[in-house]
Order: structure tokens, then sequence, then C-alpha cells
């Protein structure tokens, strides 16, 4: 019986990925547009493509050997859960790339046929990738489950699960990074010398660097991102159903195997949920019904209310019991008031000290959006810390593994409307770039602003489902490595706290120190240019584009491996020299500081972004004064933090915790 | 035989307050100077009384009242203890402040002298507040203590003991967060005018902002910082002999009385050995024997070695067992080694990647100065981490506050040695407002790069001896409160770490929008003397710089008592709604995250500091090139970081702690 009805789950999946190839037929039957624009879309995804592969090389090379190392040290079948869950993750985000880099130009041409038709087609490009995310994850991990269930002679799939998880933290890891630092010098570049030094606008042809930066927000803004959820998405279902397992002990009912089919079963119906919402959508759009930015948010409140009622549906009658459903219930309620906190700091009040601080220069006006991003992070910290008791009361453990599940049921809209957004920012850099009227340059940036709210709020989503998820999973190490009091007054424990705490500054720091040397490199490399080619800023030679899509790709292929390789030393290294206790204290120290520096960082640059906007808005003193040009740095300050630096801090998170739990049994053959 | 024994402390304190009026007086022995020296002189020293004055009027209606409280909830006697701290610690801040801006126009006409001269004059100055703060501390604590033992009818002095702390902590918050603001406020102000749109150079007398900016160093870095390492000093020494009543039964010996006592001779002999190098660096100064560099590193290393002496015969002749010695040695080695570190980060090979960012502008430059920061914070954390374990090894919880106290010692000296950085810079500010030729300029920067080195060690050394203080607090606490488990995996523990490490970030915001708001008042009042005062800029009128104080002085007070308030409320809040065992995770989460940011805010702050100076050491591309520029604007971002919000971190995560050490009886009385 269960495994009939666990057998829907991997079908579901499917069905979603056929899905995601109707979205993906419908949004290439568009026209691509007239020479000019397929020019510059065609650079783009030359561009994109190569980047891709060498990173994939990268990739898959180091996955290879860490597969080794798996089989090795523990069974083949990790392994076997690794590579599967490195091909899930890496499949899912080419398909969001392939489609998003072909979308931005159709958006571009379709904006001349009016605001909905190209909204429909940016939606579409979203959704492919966002419906292609959830289901290669659902398919995969109920396809290895199932797996490692139904075969005789293999172990128990609970203890294999991680490998798929890992796999997903992996493959997360690397394209955020690289395709982080790839965006983010390039965008750097561009910005210091072309806004800054030679005033002219973004987006410019003139401009070296204009292609790379528009090749990084597809490689960084939807690849990376894409990943980024991939994980969250995988791990928040593999922690619930391994803290499934074990419910009974942790304060729940005794659910036997329902309590890991359950999890399944709500990613399944999330699908189902975000499918229906993505048709309501797209029909709400081609229909003209009612303004872009509400279509949108009608779109995830409609998707949130029928995720809400399918859970309570399988509480009911699957499980007989509804505090699961209290619990992911809370957890979503959670989510959307970090959301809503998000928003405000991001696109309300607080802006307004930013936007007047720049008036008395740089300096002000950075020291008001560390402000800003320091006191974002107050209210979210404190509703995950009175929510985890509260989903705790509920469903004891399960419902802390639960709540991160409610949060992210519906990540396949909420991607659409993430991945969305980059395709529209896409889109009017390519008609900035092939020199399109206006009134088109006006379509999309409207529809990249409706994005930039949504993209606010997924951001949220993602960070605070990785506290659950890196929770369950601290909690679900310490039973696999027998430590009975984890008491926060032992040396140990406070030892691991405060060097947990340090990792995520660590990594910041790396993070942080690529993209400033790789966007050096560009503004050197773009400053050359402006000084060496004749006619360049007259407009009348074109600039070499391929000499900094390739500063990029170096600058950003050079720092991969290290920070990767780091998150997998670091826990074997702590329990053998410190002990387990350590290890249990590093990652709450790390879950601790690096949530909170996430946060920070994705807020602080949020603020900074649209201060800026805001700026550039007014009618008078807007673009070009003094204030905007300190709003301008500001900005690029914010840049590498809430785009390469802060979202990396999650997966870190989630990978170390994920790689304590997989080797627990390891340390323990070795320590007992 | 105790009490005789115990009786030598508040002697050994009497005599370090004659010895620190004996240097006073030596010091103002110096001749003042001409008039023009006087003058400005003259005008530091009337606005920096004003604003004491003034905020001293704040900060005693706020303590009358928390007195009250104090008297109602707990008992007299805790508000005795109170009061008495409050005024202990009024006092070696009001002795510090008078006595330097008294001494700077004084090494303005000494440096005519020549260096040693100057610098002897600073240094005897830095000494007069290093003296009187250990020895007013050691005299205050030793005191109260005295009363209580001796006094019948009396409660335990131990119970009592807190309010002692809860006063150092009360003062150094005011005046950390009052002088801080006041002078970041100013000196931002005064640079982004002046430095930046104006061009002229800093303490150009035509700058109105230019006497706030001075007093801003007295009332903030003197002032400032010696009530905030008195209340490191006064709480490492109160915890070290409220865990030493205990020791036994954290891991030590049964020493009995001898356990509270301990840590008090500790403080006496550390007294001893700091006047002994402030007499021997004098004496090496006069005679002009090594160069001055040279002669503050032998003056801190012959107090180390002092100390370590002190405590080894003290652990083997009154304990009779060297753990104790180990422990504080270690925790000495600890400091020394995070100092180091810091160093490293804020003098060595980090800066250059900071001067190289400023080439390609103000954005690279922060972004490279915050990866510094973040950077530097790790190797700290591990040092603590580790050192915490190797600690706990020799001596149990006892081991761990008195490495704090091994740390902290030999205050004396390393106070005068931070003190005397300030003075150096005033000196130079006179220096340059009275148009002393530039020989005298540049003696004066000499002495003032000096003591930044020497700063920057000496607030690793607190924050440090910060973690060792408020970790054995929370033990203290957690045992107060009854509390056996303190699991981190159980919820109400989780959510107090992730609320608690939201404190520093509201802090911190809060401090930071305070020094922005304010600094944005003074750049507007600055620009408009410039654009109002005939003749101002040509110098040939003055400007008013009576306005720009008073501009800074109410920036300052009207944010005093809210975050003063906030640190006491909040234990009391977290308790009652959400349980003791959330609020020993709260501390927790604050201590782990508040020593992470004070850290990282200290050494990025520095870093871009001294990369500036690192830019105008150039010989060519120095002052005035765009790198410049943007490490000036870089270092104005890390102003309020590593001078206000900073420090205050360290304060408020003792203040809290404190707070729920002394209310714990009353909690206990309410819950149970």
């Amino acid at each position: 019986m269960n495994n009939v009805i666990l057998f829907t789950v991997p079908s579901v999946g499917l069905l979603g990925l056929l899905f995601s190839l109707y979205l993906a037929y419908g949004t290439l039957k568009n026209d691509p547009g007239p020479p000019e624009i397929t020019t510059i879309s065609r650079a783009i995804q030359v561009g994109a493509t190569t980047f891709m592969r060498r990173e994939y090389r990268v990739m898959g090379l180091t996955a290879l050997l860490f597969a080794v190392f798996l089989a090795l040290v523990l069974n083949v079948y990790v392994m076997f859960a690794f590579l599967v869950g490195v091909l899930c993750s890496t499949l899912s985000g080419f398909v969001g790339i392939s489609i998003a880099t072909r979308a931005n130009g159709r958006v571009t041409f379709a904006a001349r046929g009016g605001l909905s038709k190209a909204l429909h087609v940016a939606f579409s490009g979203g959704a492919v990738m966002g419906m292609a995310v959830v289901s290669l994850g659902a398919l995969g991990i109920s396809g290895v489950y199932l797996l490692f269930d139904l075969l005789p002679f293999t172990p128990d799939p609970l203890t294999v699960i991680t490998g798929y998880s890992m796999g997903a933290s992996f493959v997360a890891i690397f394209i955020r990074i690289g395709g982080g630092i790839f965006t983010k010098a390039a965008d750097m570049g561009a910005d210091l010398v072309g806004k800054v030094e030679f005033d002219i606008p973004e987006d410019d042809p003139r401009n070296a660097a204009a292609i790379a930066d528009q090749v990084g927000d597809n490689v960084g803004d939807v690849a990376g991102l894409g990943s980024d959820l991939n994980q969250s998405y995988t791990d928040t279902i593999i922690t619930s159903l391994i803290i499934g397992a074990t419910a009974q002990s942790s304060g729940g009912l005794y659910l036997g195997e329902k309590g890991i089919i359950f999890p399944l079963l709500l990613a399944a119906m999330g699908i189902v949920a975000s499918a229906l919402s993505i048709l309501m959508v797209k029909t709400l759009v081609r229909n003209d019904v009612i303004k872009p930015e509400a279509v949108l948010k009608v779109g995830m409140l409609t998707s949130g209310a029928l995720s809400l009622i399918g859970i309570l549906l399988l509480s009911h009658f699957y499980l007989g019991y509804l505090e699961p459903f209290y619990a992911a219930a809370s957890g979503l309620v959670v989510g959307v008031l970090i959301g809503l906190n998000t928003e405000y700091y991001t696109y309300k009040k607080p802006l307004r000290s930013i936007v007047v601080s720049s008036e008395t220069g740089v300096a002000t006006n950075i020291i008001a959006g560390l402000a800003v991003g320091l006191e974002s992070t107050v209210l979210s910290l404190i509703l995950l810390g009175v929510g985890l008791i509260v989903v705790h009361h509920f469903a004891g453990l399960y419902g802390i593994a639960l709540s991160g599940l409610g949060m992210l049921s519906i990540l396949g809209i909420n991607l659409a409307l993430d991945a969305y957004g980059p395709i529209a920012d896409n889109a009017g850099g390519i008609a900035q770039m092939s020199g399109q009227p206006s009134e088109i340059r006006g379509i999309t940036d409207r529809l990249d602003a409706v994005g930039n709210t949504t993209a606010a709020i997924g951001k949220a989503f993602a960070a605070s489902a990785t506290a659950a998820a890196a929770l369950s999973l601290l909690t679900a190490y310490s039973e696999a490595a027998h430590i009975v009091i984890l008491d926060i007054r032992e040396p140990r424990v406070m030892a691991g706290l405060l060097i947990g705490a340090a990792l995520p500054a660590l990594y910041s720091a790396m993070v942080i120190k690529s993209v400033g040397l790789t966007a050096q490199l560009m503004v050197l490399e773009v400053r050359r240019q402006f000084r060496e080619i004749v006619g360049l800023l007259e407009g009348e030679a074109p600039p070499d584009y391929g000499r900094c899509v390739d500063i990029a790709t170096r600058g950003a292929l050079r720092q991969l491996v290290l920070p990767c390789l780091l998150a997998i030393v670091i826990p074997f290294i702590t329990i053998f020299v410190l002990g387990r206790e350590a290890l249990a204290g590093l990652l709450a120290g790390c879950i601790v500081c690096g949530i909170f520096l996430a946060l920070f960082m994705a807020n602080a640059g949020g603020a900074w972004d649209n201060a800026k906007k805001l700026i550039e808005a007014r009618e008078l003193d807007g673009k070009g004064s003094w204030a905007h040009k300190a709003s301008v740095i500001g900005d690029t300050v914010g840049d590498p933090l809430k785009d390469t630096a802060g979202p990396t801090l999650d997966i870190l998170v989630q990978l170390m915790a994920t790689v304590s739990l997989a080797f627990a049994p390891l340390f323990m053959r070795i320590l007992e």
C-alpha cells in the first residue's frame, strides 16, 4: 500500500517535467526577433554556454574525486545517491539557463506587443526552471528512495539518501560561487568604469564588459539561484524524511513509514499546486485581466492557499492527525512574515534613510546601508526563534523539519517568479544594447521592478527554510554521533560555537575577495579598451566583448574548488581534533552566524540597490546628481554581498551539516 | 589571616591612586605653551567639560532611577554596591579626561624639545588614567567586598558584588555610546566637508567642526576607552571571585575563601607590575635610550613578564597549586596571539589588498575592507575557542575566569599606552590648528602612529577578556537559575541563541544610525558656515566652533538612554516570555555574535584607517590622488564601526550577562 502511494511521487515528478517541457516549447515558439536582437542574444548564449561548460568540467572532476572518496570510506550506495543528486541538480540548472538565455531576446521583441505579452514570455521562461527544479528534485529523491527500498541486498534507503543531499549541496556551492563571482565581477567592472568614470548608461554597447554583464545575469542569477533553491528544497525534503523515520522519539506520534512518505507526498502536492498556479497566472496575463504587479502576487497567494489545503488534506487523510499540518502551516506563516520584514527593509521606509544619507556623500550612504542591513536581521531572527518553539510545540523535531518544507512546498512557482526577474533584466539590457526605442526599455524596466519584490521574498524563504533544515540535521547528526547531552556550558561545545561562528565570515571573505580581484581585472581591461581602441567612446568602433567574458570566466573558475573542499574537510578536522560535541557546537555556531550574515548581506545589498532606484526615479536631482553617484557606489558595494557571499552561506551551512550527518557512522567507527 | 591578606588589596589600590596623582602632578608641571596653543587647548577643555557634565547629568538621573529599582526588587545592599560601582567608574573616567585635555597642549609645546620630550609628556598623561582605572577598580571592589564581609547583619558579599559590576557596565555603556557618537559624528562631519568637498587638510582651523573633532577625541577615545576597559577589568575580577567561591564544583581543587581572594590579589599584583613598568618606560624615555616604538613594546613585554612571575608566585605560595597559573598564563598567551592577529590584519599584508583596491575606486576599497575585517575574525575566534578548552583543562570554570584576568592584570600600563594615542593625536591637531612648524607636526604624527599599534592590541585584549568573563557569567547565571541541562537542541535554547545573535546587530544599527544622523547635521552646519561666513575659506574670518560642539553634544545625549535600558529590559522579557533556558541561550548567542561583530568592526575600521595612512605616506600618488580620496571614504565608513558600535558590543554582552546573574534570585522567586 505504502509503495503504491509512494509511486505517485515519481509519477508526479515525471508529469511536472513534461509540464516544464511544454512551458519550454511555448516559450521558444515566440519570435526571437530581428537580427539586431538575435546577434546580441546569441553572444550572451555563447558566453553563458562556454562558461557553464568549463564550470561543469571543473565541478564534474571534483565530484568524481569526491564520489571515489565516498565509495572508499562509506560505500558505493552513498556514492550512487551522491551522483544521482549531482546529476539531477546539474540537469535542472542546465534546463534553466538554456531556456533563460533563449527567452531574454524573445522578451525584448515581445515588448513591442505590450507589457502583457512581454510578461507572459518572461514568466513562462522562469516557470520552465521552476518546474524543472521541483520535478527533478521529487523524481530524484523518490527514485533513489524507492530503488533502495525495493531492491534486496541494498542498505536502508535512509542511510544512503544523505548522499543525494550532498550531491545537491555540492552542485549548489559550485554554481553559486562560480556564477556569483562571474556575475558580480562583470557587473562591478562594467559599472565602475562605465557609469562612474565615463558617465555612460548601464548596458551601453560601448562598454566592453556589457556582454559579460549580461552573461553574468544568466549564470549567476538564473543558474545560481536555481541550484541554490534546488539545494534548499532537496535538503528540506530529505531532512524531513530522515527525521520522520524517528519522529516517535522526537515528540510526535508514532508514524512508522508514513512519517517518511508524508514529506514526499507534500512535495508532490506542492508540484501540483505550483503547476496549477502557473497555469492560472499565464491565463490571467494572457487575457490582460489585472495589473502585472497584482498578477504575480495573486499567483503567490493562490499557490500558498492551495498548498495549505493540500497539507491539511494529507495530514488528515493520510496521517490521521493534524499536528504536522499546524507545524507546516506555522512554517509557512513564519516564512511569509520574514518575507514581509525583508520587503519592509528593502523597499519601504528604511530606504529613505539611505536616500537622505546619499546627499552627504558615499560614506554616509554606505554607513546607512550597513545600519539598515544589521537592523533588518533582528525581527527575522526573533521570528525564526519564536517559530522554532511554536512548531516544536506542535510536532516536535518532525515539526521543525516540516516547517521548512511548508515554506518550500510551492518552490515551483516561487522559483518561476525569481527566475523571471533576471530574464526581464536581461531583456532590458538587450533592448538598450540593440538600440530599441525607449518605450520598450520602459516596459522591461517595469517588468524588472516587479520581479525584484518577489525575488527578495523568495530569498527570505530560502534562508528560513535553510535554518529549519540545518537545525534538524544538527539533531540528526548528534543522534548518529551518540551525543546524549549537548550543553552550551561544556567548553568543547562553546569552543565549537565560537569556531562555527567564524566559518561564515571566512567564506564571505573568500568569496568577496574573489569578486573584488576579478572586478579589478575587469576594470583595468575596460579602461584599456577605452584607451586603446580608437573611436570606441564615440561609438564608431566595437569593443572586444570576448576578453571580458574570458576574464570573468577565469576569475570564477580559479576560486571554485577551495571553498567546496573546505566545507567538506572542516567537519573531519573538528571531530578528530576537538571531538564530536565540538562538531555539533560548530554546526550550531555556523547556523546561527551563517543565517545572520546571510540575512544581513541580502538585505543591505537589496536596500542599497533600491535606494539607488528610488533616487533614479526622482524628477529633479535624479540620475547624474551627487546623491545618485553615491548611491551607485553603495549599490556596487552591495552587489557581491547580496548576490555572491550571502546566498553562498545558506549552502555552506547545509553542506557542512549534511557532511557531518553522512559521515557520522564513519566517525563513530574510528572514535569508538 | 585571610582578612589581613585581603586588606593589602585596598592598600595597593590607594597607593596606586597616589601614584596616579604623582603622575598627574608631573604632567601638569610641564609648560602649557604660548597663547596660540593654550587658546585652542582651553577651547577643547571647555567643550569636553561641558559635554561630560551634561552626559553625567543624564547618566546620573538614569542611574538613580535604576538604583531605586534595585532597592525595590532586590535589596539596598545591591543598590549600594551599584552606586559605588557607578561612582568609582565615573571618577576614573573623570580623572582621565581631565588630565588628557590638559596634557594635549603640553605635548604640542614639548615637541619643540624633541620626540622624547613629547613622548614623555604624552605617556605620563595616559598613565594617569591607566593607574586611576585599575587602582579605583581594585579599591572599589575590595572595599565593597570587605565591607559586607566584616559588617554583621549584611548579606554575603558575593550576592551583592554583582551590583558593583552592573554599576561599571552601566557607566561604560553610557560613556562609550555618548562619547562614541560625539567623536565620530564630529570626525565624519569635519572630514566629509573639509577633506572631501573643500580639499583642506585635517584639523584645519577654517573647519567649523575642528574643535568638536578634537573634543571628540577626548570624550570618545580617552573617556570612552577608559570606561570600557574599566568595565572589562571590573567584570573579570568580579566574575573570577564569584566563580572562585564555587571553584570546587567546577573542576578545580577546593579553595575555600582563597578562591575568592586570589583574583583580588592578582589584581593588586598587576597594579604593582604596571606601576613598575610605567616607571621603567618613563626612565627609558627620559634618558633617550632606545627608539620610541621600541620603548613602548619593551614596556608591554616587561609588564607581561612581571605579571606572569607574580601570578606564578601567588599560585605557588598562596594557593599552593599551579593550575590557576597555567590557566591565567594561557589566557595571557591567547590574548597576545589574538593581539598579533589583529596587528597582522590591521597593519601588515592584508592592508595591501585595500590599498590596491583603492586604485579602482571607493566601491572596491569598501569591499576589500569588509573582506579583511571578516577574515580577521576567523583566527581570533578559533584561538578563543581552543583557548577555552585549554584553560578549562587546567582549572575548570575557574580557569576560564582567570584567563580573562590574566589578560587584563596589566591593564594599568596597557591603558596608559591606549590613552597615550589620542593625546598624541590631539597634540597633532593642536599643532596644526595653531600653525606650528611642520617638524612639530612630524613629531606628533610619529607619536600617533606608535600609539595606533598598541591601541589595536589593547582592544583585542579587551574583546578576548570580555568573552572569558561573559562565558563565566553565563555559567554562573545558569547555576543561579537552577538550569541543569542547557542542550542546544532544545528549541528554547536554540531560539535564545538565534534571538541573542540578533541583539548585537540591533545595537550596532542603533549606534551607527545615531552617528550617521548626527554627522549629517554636522555636515550641513559646516557647509552652511563655509557658505554664509564671509572670508572663512580664505582664513580671514573664524568659524563658529561652538555650534558644532553643541550639535555633537545634543546628538549624543539624545541617543543615550534607550540602548542602556534595552540591555536591562531584554533579560526580563526573555525569561518571563520564553523561559530561563531561552535566556541562557540568548546570552550565549549574544556572546558569540557580539564578539564576532566587535572583532569584525574593530579590525575592518583599523584596516581602512591604516590603508589610508599607507597611501598618504607614498611619495608619488599619495595625498590628493584618486586612490587617496577612495581611502579617506573607507576610513570614514570604518570610523563609527571601530570607535562606536564595535566597542559598545563588549559592554552590551557583559551588561546583559551581569543583569541576568544579578536578577536570577528574583526571577526564581517569581517563576518557582
